[in-house]
């Protein structure tokens, strides 16, 4: 959905803001749901959404359908805080919805990317809601604009939308079909016609996507952590490869691509998915505890207590604490008020940096050994500033473990990662990550504990089980995109001022 | 560009409505303005604007080039409110702008069709500013949708872009000749490429565009006023059916279509443009007041006084008063702070009415015979209470004047009329237009004085000089859209919530 | 009520802003409205200040009593902007209400300052209006704060407040006949308490007042325009140093001073008041046609046309063209969209000036002796530019009148003029005036002139029949606060940040 | 700060409202913060809120002082939303500040109500920073009022302004001792005047202040974890009945009252205070792990794993966990984007409920018998809904385990309780509380068990060790404004309409 965000210098500088300093991370692109046949349908897909904000807090949309008119909303910001309201959910009218969660970037992703994204085709409305990015969007722009189509947003996402506008097919599944089969890369869909709703989800599954039921209605979602806001009970994946299309009679599943083994996100289990979420049949929360299990069997540390990096290294810092049999601490305190942009007016107050965000909790810290644990590293600008709050608090030793294998590739199926260049593995051996980061030791789970960790034996190097390109720079598709001329990537001329 | 506007019921709905009641009134759709090679073209653009404010006050838009990138800012309101801050015109880089003023409708008018529009074209960027209507755009968006165009707007004018960018001519201007070629109605156009400005106007001449320069560059506007306001001097209009092409090497003029003779809108005189603005060589001002000497030449009133409709009565007021030589007295104070959305809570309060706007000056009124001096009836609702609040302020007689002939016949040019069966003169003769008004005598110009007035003898049956179908029926183009089922006259199924 | 406004040098840097250029006129600091009795309490309030709009466009109040608990709205902005939602008014519940206009000034007016103030005395509550200035208030503040009152805003009408509040008196109409006792200056109060509405003049009664009534319910209101637009009836104005005391009961007068011949402002006849108004039992219209027939015989001019400075301008030459015969022409145009705060970004583009407001109509000014005729001059400044407008336009002569004395002299009671030094009529005598303006020739009213035109034979110099010192230096009061040392003005240590 | 929110019947209908069904939670009043001699003292203060951020959320509040004037920024909203901006922080000018956060209530506080409060005195300008609450302000505002002050907002912090305003002691240090001396309740106070900051606690210290240092200048603030943001050092806490007035020269102790042993609110440790602040030379963070190991002891379950209720209980859980030898597991993932408002439309969508801020993570609570534990139970909604979440999610046992005793009385002192009767333990036993739950077991922690926790041997019953009323019913103080006619407790008759 975000080629926008792969492509163009403008986009990259906000990465090296202050503001966005404390936010070292991996950011998911985005979270879809869509439900048909519910009488509150635009209030399920809220409630959805907002179990899903995790995937995306940047913006948020639900297109609905009466049965007469689509109607929409798209705004920028939470869903606690634009979709709220009865007033809101009242304009969305209608039995059918399909809503999208964006994540968040800086001032040039505009209300136009938001989506769902809606087209007026001949054969009716379509709304579209796309998790994941396409690696052959650009390429596809430039021959439909050559050929005359206008886009209206700079989103990859679009494209889909133009190449079912121009399909030659008569029915509306033949042409997402035919749409589908010319793009590449990662995407989960839904979708929203005049009389159905699409899911789908890339040849090989990068992108998750779940089917449940609730009240007899079909529901479509990201994870099942959406399903359980609202009660829905799980019914079962979405296959990759494969197109399902729900209407008031039930659920048809159709196969257009030549079936291949499924080869979904490793990092769904490592960093995306919410813990209560079941991905791939296994719990996320046990996964990642036992990751931290794993990272204690590879990478025991002599030390005094577990200390986690809230909140996502909690999970592993049990797991690594029952294996090593240490207590397990709260040694930082997170401050959940903390806005995004906490501006400092002058540099010499700027020093302060991560303790926007974290604080050392001191007494239970100081004069002590700790293992700090950590769910991955990107740029280590984090990790080296919570290394050296913990020594400023009085540890003795600082162990860091990381419960993930070094990241040193980008991503470009909808994960935010910065440039290759940019990665602190891409930079430095883990000797050199730990001098960075000022740690007495480091360590991160090796690429086989990680696919241990989520019940294989290893990794498969002929099949892998798992898209691991950050991990293992073995992408599972062509990138299209990233051939050619790099000034050829302006995606519009038009700045996008306000 | 406003065929939302004239299709569809929802839109007509509002007319009814109490806070529209004082503007029982035509409405003109737009103000156009562009400069190519000022350095504050921006600037010289909201100013233009401004001046041309009193054609469109809903929305107002602003595209730039700058030579590397387009800026575009499209809000709803005045120019005085959303583009008088040096920081939105700095965003508005580049020495090539233009602009539009949209006039005023309800909410189902977003932002979405604020104009400019702007395409990516494999040529580079195209922004398009619009005013007038197309008489076609239903039926070519029917035909773009069918072969795989996605529109984003309801806008007629969006097909333009389309009809462009589809072309399959290769230089820009002859694809917009090609796309101009298709289209019926009546515009005028003044769009910007990565080099060029383009002007045009449709065979007739329908909507006024003139051409003006300042330091050197080359201006189009509507109306002369939007030189005034900046020191730009006047040059020439645009001809009917012809496109100039402006680049910083000077200006180019093409004649795509045969020669015929221009058939201008008479409603410019009568109503539309500003009383200082030249058109087709005639101060507006004059001529406005030679309407009034023509009704008091016609109809002259045995009467103490004459008091005109502020503020658009006053010109034909004073001609009236001089040729009749009674005394002009201002017999109605007009409130200028009155917004447009001023809501009564209780229907007891709703008899007030037209006092929000209009208030007698009771001590000229009262025990006077008064000639009442209005620039033109359309529904009669406003004419029938001031006739009433000159009765209650004490007037012996009322003579209502009109400065203009019976309106008859609805417009699809461009000017937002009622359809044709709330007209008042579509529903009675004069006797029975005086009956409902309540006024002692009731007379309009006639078509041939109107014609008069302008300073021709009367008017051609065999040539109209003018556009003047609403008052005479006799439309100068096809009204292609018009044909056909009104259902299929619906332009999108997505309701606009926001 | 603008203490804050007199005092200080921060006030009056914006009146050198270019913003305010097109402003250069007195200004008016007030509308008052009162209602006791009416169901639709604050609906006809909020019509009565919308009538009462031009007395002040800043900021707006209503402060509502319903039996148990008073409600307040006090906003930045016009009336018809802030008070036309049912929503607001139904918040504004009761059936007495008290409103409050308050007049344009820069950023450091807020919302503390505006008005209906309120206080919770222990005999109920007390909202209070006030139009006009106290020019012994600072004084009194400095005293009430010495004996630990705390102020809540920076307004004189406040000190009325708390000298309320003290008062050792029983009854609420003896307290507030104790408080207004103890200030000086000009004030026409409306105020509310849990069971009366009350009235006051000040002793000369420089600010107007007047009653009306409607459905049977007393109305109080700064002018008979508020009346109107409720279709209130007018009953008689307040007299000066009259307090009226407005009960379910009705009406009962109390004169708390010795009586005094009224002395009345005279620039209500000139400048503020409507022109529907009836002020001193005179019709406001009448008397500014009668400042223009005056004007004619006292300084005829030999030209061709007469072209009033619009809109303020239009009634003097309306009487000056029926006593000079000479053609009343439109030769400006006023732009009625202009806002307040239009700012151009460069220095170069700042040459357009009073062309944002005004423009001229060239058709009728080239080649003509024209008549410009306006109101008042203040700093002379859009004088000036006009005069060179019409040179422009190609006027041959530019004989400008002007319908009143010079002004020489600041206020000090409640009308916004600039300090003496910045007065045109200060800085030189009236051919010192003609070549700064650049006029042809140059000429003002007459003292006597003006009284005349109201009805008198002459200016009364032992009485003065008006309140009359901008234009003479009497001024009517002690001017207290005005003596001593200016450091010792500031009202507050607060700068107003937001 | 809050005897509006103490008293009316206005007040408490948010409570029993859905959207607050979530927080069924103890509030704290504010946090307060304050410096004096640096640089950045405003963006000193506004960090210092930020981590004061859990004490209030509804609003916040700077006033700085710049030698010459005072500066005021009052917000609703977070500090991070407001005061993250260099453009506010540089309109707060001046090397002294202090700052203030409001908590959390709905529409009926207002602006006028969020603290700093200011008054101009004629010693100079007084900025005031309550956290706390007077139990006879309410009393004291009517006196004051009866003898002719005006108060401008609904707070009780208020009138310790105009009992300073009104001393007759000629010295603010004098002046302000003398107001304190009037007041009863709680109250830590920082204030500002023309040249020194003072920090007071009431007699017997219910409400936290501490002082730190940083560049050499004294800070003054709720918690140590508001020194800890910006690197200040902790110097001691401020004694209870002790007056700190800190100026250039440096800081300067007062004791007005007699000594008497501190009695500080128990529930700063329980439920208030930062896990990473230390109060009274106590880590907070060790005090709640103490009172789960003592919980554990007292009251041991037969279970498979622990589960902490988010974020409040983990603290405690970890020490249960410990003491117990049982796993601790994240059993309930908790939604730290939910927003405070968000409103489903249908009673049928509302049984959703606290699933929108906590969800069960089944795969980790299925078919095990779990231990909850939570800080502490207000109305007990809120572990209703908790429990059942976990049998659905097919939890075998639920052993409810409450690290604090029973709360069965009001406050009266700055924390927002429901009144006794909404309390759950004064309706019910432990047997009773249980089978509300629906809880397998429930135990709450001994009244000595959370004095242990401590520290002590005991709660000492001839002289408490700390205020703890609500678990006791012993208030520390009289409660005057209890007594008498509630009627008379209406603060003011003014609406707060906006």
């Amino acid at each position: 959905m975000t080629c926008d965000d792969n492509v163009g210098a403008a986009e990259t500088q906000w990465d090296s803001g202050y503001s966005r300093y404390g936010d070292d991370r991996l950011r998911e692109e985005c979270g879809v749901f869509g439900i048909l046949g519910h009488p509150d349908a635009a209030a399920l897909t809220a409630l959805g959404l907002h179990a899903l904000q995790h995937r995306g807090q940047e913006a948020a949309g639900i297109v609905t359908y009466d049965g007469h008119q689509f109607h929409s909303e798209r705004r920028l910001g939470l869903v606690g805080d634009n979709f709220n309201k009865g007033s809101v959910i009242k304009r969305l009218m209608g039995s059918m919805a399909v809503g999208h969660n964006r994540y968040s970037t800086t001032g040039n992703t505009l209300i136009r990317n938001v989506q769902p994204l809606f087209a007026d085709l001949d054969t009716g409305g379509f709304a579209l809601a796309h998790n994941g990015n396409l690696t052959n969007a650009l390429t596809l722009r430039r021959d439909l604009i050559s050929s005359g189509a206008i886009c209206q947003s700079t989103s990859d996402s679009e494209v889909i939308l133009h190449l079912l506008a121009r399909s030659n097919k008569r029915r509306i599944v033949e042409r997402f079909v035919d749409a589908i089969r010319q793009i590449e890369g990662a995407y989960a869909l839904v979708c929203l016609t005049n009389d159905m709703m699409i899911g789908a989800r890339d040849p090989i599954g990068i992108r998750p996507l779940i089917i449940g039921k609730i009240d007899g209605c079909y529901v479509l979602a990201s994870e099942t952590c959406a399903l359980d806001i609202v009660g829905a009970k799980f019914v079962r994946e979405v296959e990759n490869g494969e197109v399902v299309v729900i209407t008031e009679a039930g659920l048809e599943s159709h196969r257009p691509f030549p079936r291949r083994p499924a080869r979904p996100c490793i990092f769904e289990y490592i960093y995306f998915a919410r813990p209560d979420s079941i991905v791939g049949g296994r719990s996320v929360y046990d996964i990642r505890k036992q990751m931290g299990v794993q990272l204690a069997i590879e990478s025991p540390a002599d030390a005094d207590i577990i200390v986690p990096i809230p909140d996502s290294g909690v999970p592993a810092s049990i797991g690594y604490a029952q294996q090593s049999n240490l207590p397990f601490e709260l040694g930082i305190i997170r401050n959940h008020y903390v806005g995004r942009t906490f501006i400092e007016p002058e540099q010499r107050i700027r020093a302060l940096g991560v303790k926007l965000k974290h604080s050392a909790n001191a007494s239970i810290i100081s004069g002590k050994s700790i293992v700090l644990i950590d769910d991955s590293v990107v740029r280590g600008t984090t990790s080296k500033k919570i290394v050296q709050l913990m020594y400023e608090a009085g540890a003795r030793e600082v162990h860091m473990r990381i419960a993930c294998p070094p990241i040193t590739h980008s991503d470009y199926y909808g994960i935010d990662t910065p440039s290759t260049e940019e990665l602190l593995a891409a930079k430095f051996d883990v000797e050199g990550m730990r001098k960075f980061m000022g740690a007495h030791s480091l360590a991160f789970l090796s690429i086989d504990g990680i696919y241990r960790s989520v019940g294989f034996e290893g990794r498969d190097p002929n099949a892998p089980q798992f898209t691991d390109h950050c991990l293992t720079g073995e992408y599972p598709t062509p990138l299209t995109d990233q051939t050619g001329d790099p000034a050829a990537r302006q995606l519009s001329l038009l700045a996008e001022v306000s």
